[in-house]
């Protein structure tokens, strides 16, 4: 184990206009005064950056669905891919939205039972049922 | 592509009374009158049968989230997975308990995003924030 | 097996102001006449459609690397994970850009092997040795 | 986390003659006095370690794809998986073989943007279109 | 990398009724004198520790396999996703039972070319010949 | 779903000497008179195709595992990746060397469950236990 990031961290003072704007936009939006190390390694790569917090931004924001519910998926996608950056993350991030303890032992629950029965679909291939099958 | 289960399905006729009282379990919870297949290929083991169901039945029920919110996270893990008869069937599960298209589009552009943002974290190695770090 | 999409395609013929927009955006820069489904299943989300295909057009064109370099790591992704309607996809692309048969079998021959190491490394778990660490 | 290997590092003064004979054969292919991690533990089988390493030599050397463009594939294929150790040590081996940070970062933009629609396409499953069909 | 769990350990001391009777049985079943950190995370959800436990318990037995098979495909399937936590544990575990470092080793080498071969199959989309089709 | 293979399928007559004389040693060694298609389509790479059966032929023959035991570990790979050839063609293999049904879905109970747990692992981070660090 490493621990070192791939890339150095661009911290504020060494990023160039394209980051500094990306940076200032992040901490406007989210009103804290500091960056995460994510942004800090993408920022070797400006359009990557600018490109993936826009989007970011703008699929995270209100919608048809909950900010926190989506927090709530992110941390079932990361836990599902094994991304420790991003369980700790995206955990903060629900917890700071107002995801209590009840709710993240219950996301869980469900996101270890829904890895076991897609195994065992995987497994057996039942076939598709005609009543699931979308209308359309 | 075969298509046929891997172990033939276990009609409601051919079965015993194990798998029929998880049967006739699982259609009253539903209030259905049908079985889909995922049961009845699992039904050749009468013991994971029951306690597959029975813990279904218990995560996915009203609890501290929501039973619809919890199909969605069912659907981010399978998506995820790329487990076919999954997402078939709680896609199906989702829209019944009233998840709309606008809320399906936008569960899976979160899916997407998580996924990706997995991976650059994944190849740059950030170090977890220490604000990011739980308390306790 | 089902063979049906989630949600139906919507044909350029059906399509709003902004998705035909994005569907002849799509059919000019890769100069042809028709879209594919991929598009027409996300294009029930018309801000997804838009940022994904104006991502995928910025990210796999000319660059650093070689645009058909793009689509055989775009290949390897999408065996590793498993989509079956990437792999059809992004071969035929490659193909189209020039992949040889040759260079299609040596390319997975790789992503066999990098499956394969991944998982001795995950599963022994050497040390990252000081000379892997990044600089910086 | 632990941070042991699961099995000691097989040091070059206590192994064998037949994993002696692969540490000599990756230091002079490699050009190298060094062995990583990786090796040393797989020397607890020697015929995993001999195997493992002679299709290494045979699949990353020059072929129809340069060896450079294969160290991404591999960075792709590990940063797909998660794989901690591999990540660190194809970064290295890229970078070594003359990978800059720009073409690093712009493979991790594709490794991103394939790892979301792998999942977009797996959860909306659009059938593959008749022109993305393998001709013969 | 934090190394801190995202949520604390609930030690014995701490525990309520259902999470002790879990503990207690635990280190009854094992016949041990302490519980391992995976259930002592868990036990913030007391109805998911017990059913987790209990299936562990029921599933990881004596049956139509041997508990040592049982803990190496435990230890398959943990390599393939990468967990770190469970690698360590069942590992542990199998060794426990008896398993060699033959043994391990061979295990690996059969995980690591599944894990090859499953891609070059997802890659290249041979049919499935009528020869392995499921009879009934 | 196409259901047609990206490269066609090599037959014993088309197929050029090397690609021969594995078929024979795949037909010898297994005392069947026919090549399943995964083999037809790795044929296009023969060097591949020769090495990855004589590894095959290695990993999966007796040592310290018994080969069925190495044909459930596969199965238990395949369903975790989700790659349907291989579960196929591996479930009828070791049914072919003497697994019955019970054994069978109890192989999968304890991937559906390794598959929970890993992400319950992953979500919430548990440390390793001091008492499961490999020795040495």
């Amino acid at each position: 184990m490493s621990g070192k990031p791939i890339v150095p961290l661009i911290e504020y003072e060494m990023a160039n206009d394209t980051v500094r704007a990306v940076y200032d936009d992040i901490m406007q939006t989210r009103k804290t005064d500091w960056i995460n190390n994510f942004w800090k390694v993408l920022a070797h790569d400006p359009a990557l950056l600018k490109r993936t917090w826009e989007t970011l931004r703008e699929v995270m924001g209100q919608g048809a669905l909950d900010p926190l519910v989506k927090e709530m998926i992110y941390i079932a996608v990361s836990a599902t891919n094994g991304c420790e950056y991003c369980t700790y993350s995206h955990t903060a991030s629900a917890r700071a939205k107002g995801m209590s303890e009840a709710q993240l032992m219950e996301l869980l629950a469900v996101v270890g039972m829904a890895n076991e029965t897609n195994r065992l679909a995987n497994a057996l291939r039942p076939p598709v049922d005609v009543q699931f099958e979308p209308r359309g």
